[in-house]
């Protein structure tokens, strides 16, 4: 968008949204849902019929708790947040976003207000992105992980330094697109039903489930783009896979943040960074991109995977990525509670990487101001970045023992059992079930970073020989 | 979009239609309206107060005729009717089109006949355009181009055949999006409030006065894209320079489809085309396309120029061009009124281009298919690319007796004059007055062919000495 569109733009944005909102809370809707109780009653709770009354009850019911001249303020500020924050980091000056920052971290709060009595005012927000997650439980998983996080990344960044020269040179967009494509081909990807755009920040948007978009961006001097794709594919194709039936009705949507997330991480980490996966598609690397024909797959594979605390949560590796995570919700809670003022919001940004990953921002751009999503204050969307991927490895190892090994399959091209396992488990359902149900059914337990942190301890000691106490 | 993606979005789209339409004919909208009387009578018919409420008043009570359901119909249609039309045009199957064409043409009469009684059916599809604008004065119009335009083609062609290679041949996408964007610049383009992106069919779009986007596609054997660009430019500017008071209000948009196209036409053929323009900027285009350093200015400005009957309205010459839109007219009424059966479409539209421009159409997507505007029967829209033609000589004549002779400011870069007249005379005033009457205002009398028929014929006389009675 040209700069001086952006006022414009806030004003569109805040009256279609609260046109938007009046349809969501139109009373007359409220009386539908109850005249539809005897029908939401008589069906089986796991049925479509008895699902889309009692999904549509669920987001009427919050949605009424919003007045609507809140929810167009939320749209409206966020939008001048947004271009602040462009503007911020373009001249690495704070004050410019200051006023937006307490702006609109004081419309959240009325916003949490809206739903009181709560028993932490994080809920609310969470409960937006992760229906029915509790403050306390992402406490606990967040403890358990920046414990076991912090050792293990000391353990692997102390050993010999990884050489990733390999993915870093002069590589043709061409080559990566097609590369790209090729790999989302094989896992189920189609012209019918998909696109692959250029972007500047990626990201997935589906309009219907035959219509899933990707954008990802190539850069010439590193392949970071493939992964990217990969990552974007994830959350394709849990939309693409919704159950056709759901289409145009509320259940026709990914059921939770953490769940989406956790289908682009299985796909961009868990296979997308895997030996198996890269013996079955490096001959198509090599043969796009000829400068890795000099280089071992073993090679390639470790570089792929190399640990190193860097300061940009959308660059991390697999291992420091939750370190960035943890550190954004600690600090959303306190900004929420007001025990630390947004003008302190920097140093404290800054402090705290050092203190967790051992580096320095040396500017907004890199620090506090890295992520869009301060921009508006949305915040309890970050936490479920990295329950994501602690779900990601709850359900690959369910998958793995319905499936047997997947290296095997992996390594002759064989995605396919993958793709139908995540439909028949998790796809299909869209937002049927409440996240703790859908992985209480999928997995057979609820979240557990167990798994998570012991695929990346064994890995990593595999890989770099990073013995650490488990 | 991907292909499967065609069923939602026609659902999206009656939808969000439907939804809009409703707020259109509120009730409580004409209430406010009828309260406004008193407040629109006690100001100035020309002020901005009373302007904005007498074309607020006009929308509703036109939209106040059309059911809803109707609406949602059309669009629903409408959508269904663009996919089959890519298909029809890809696999040349004028089968797959037929029933789409039956079911908006039936829907168009079913639109027509809310606003009974009326002239001439075609006048109510006609005034969704061009307010106030007849059926009966647009026949007088295209009678006289016919008569005047079919001898003077018929001149020039006989004449030697204009050598326009040096339009052809490889030009790189980079040199021609800097060509454009110089020219655009110079014009009064910035990068505050335009953008310039990729596109399969060139367009125009403004989401506000600050936010202005045109679209194009450069070929790499031709510089058509540099021409379509300036077309686009010529749309931009319009609602570039639209009193910024009005944003967001009624009143903040082009008048009428017509002067919307006198604009587009006037940047892209009476600027673009013209001698002084390019005796400024072919050194800037010799510089970037080194091919033209060996092609003398008045070869290059002669091929610019050339008229050559073709198949398609989108690249047709500016002389050819008229007898495109006149054909597309005849036949539009003939559909309406019934007198044309939709199966008899392809055949009447080959006959006729054969009749007035000696070409035939080799296949659909050259020839009745070739545009998208029947691809959901909107009709009415055709005529005003003409008018815009026409209307564009008139403003041109009166603003050069204003400013006087272009040709002396133009080839020293000086554009600023027309742009700050079209400004002053135009564009600033949205819709406040109804199209008749704005050009009235700003020519001093009546829409004519005259003053544009005289310009092809000075002009081609001038360049190919092309003499024609006239």
């Amino acid at each position: 968008m040209p700069p001086a569109g952006a006022t414009a733009r806030a004003e569109q944005r805040a009256t279609v949204e609260a046109a938007a909102h009046e349809r969501r809370v139109d009373p007359a809707l409220g009386e539908l849902l109850e005249e539809l109780r005897p029908f939401e009653e008589a069906h089986d709770p796991d049925s479509f019929e008895a699902g889309v009354v009692r999904v549509a009850r669920r987001d009427y019911e919050k949605a009424v708790c919003v007045p609507p001249a809140l929810q167009a303020e939320l749209e409206r500020a966020g939008s001048l947040g947004y271009r602040a924050w462009l503007q911020a980091r373009a001249e690495n000056d704070y004050s410019v976003m200051l006023p937006h920052i307490e702006r609109n971290l004081d419309l959240r709060g009325q916003y949490v207000e809206c739903f009181a009595p709560h028993d932490d005012p994080y809920d609310v927000l969470l409960d937006d992105y992760e229906p029915g997650m509790t403050t306390a439980e992402v406490v606990a998983i967040f403890a358990r992980l920046k414990e076991r996080l912090v050792p293990l990344i000391r353990a692997v960044t102390e050993g010999d330094p990884v050489d990733d020269s390999c993915l870093h040179g002069t590589f043709s967009y061409e080559a990566q697109r097609r590369v790209s494509m090729e790999i989302m081909r094989a896992w189920g990807m189609d012209d019918d039903a998909w696109r692959l755009d250029d972007t500047v920040h990626p990201f997935e948007v589906s309009l219907a489930t035959g219509d899933i978009r990707l954008t990802t961006r190539f850069d010439a001097d590193n392949v970071h783009g493939i992964l990217s794709c990969l990552h974007e594919f994830g959350h394709g194709l849990y939309e693409r896979q919704v159950d056709p039936r759901y289409a145009r009705t509320s259940l026709a949507d990914g059921v939770s943040s953490a769940f989406h997330e956790s289908q682009s991480r299985l796909w961009e980490n868990l296979v997308g960074r895997r030996l198996s996966t890269w013996r079955f598609f490096y001959p198509l690397l090599q043969r796009e991109m000829p400068t890795f024909q000099s280089v071992p797959l073993e090679t390639f594979h470790r570089a792929l995977n190399k640990v190193q605390p860097t300061l940009r949560r959308v660059d991390a590796d697999e291992v420091t990525y939750g370190l960035h995570v943890v550190l954004r919700f600690e600090i959303e809670r306190e900004l929420l509670a007001g025990s630390l003022h947004p003008r302190d919001l920097p140093d404290a940004f800054d402090a705290r990487m050092v203190e967790y990953l051992g580096v320095r921002p040396p500017d907004l751009a890199n620090g506090c101001l890295q992520d869009v999503h301060w921009s508006d204050m949305s915040l309890g969307y970050f936490p479920t970045y990295q329950l994501g991927n602690v779900v990601s490895v709850q359900l690959w190892e369910r998958a793995e023992a319905d499936l047997g090994d997947f290296d095997e399959q992996f390594e002759h091209g064989e995605f396919d059992p993958l793709v139908e396992w995540l439909r028949e488990h998790v796809h299909r359902y869209g937002r049927l079930y409440e996240p703790r149900e859908l992985l209480e059914r999928a997995v057979g337990g609820p979240i557990d970073p167990e798994p998570y942190l012991g695929y990346l301890e064994r890995k990593l000691e595999e890989l770099f020989g990073a013995a650490v106490a488990s």
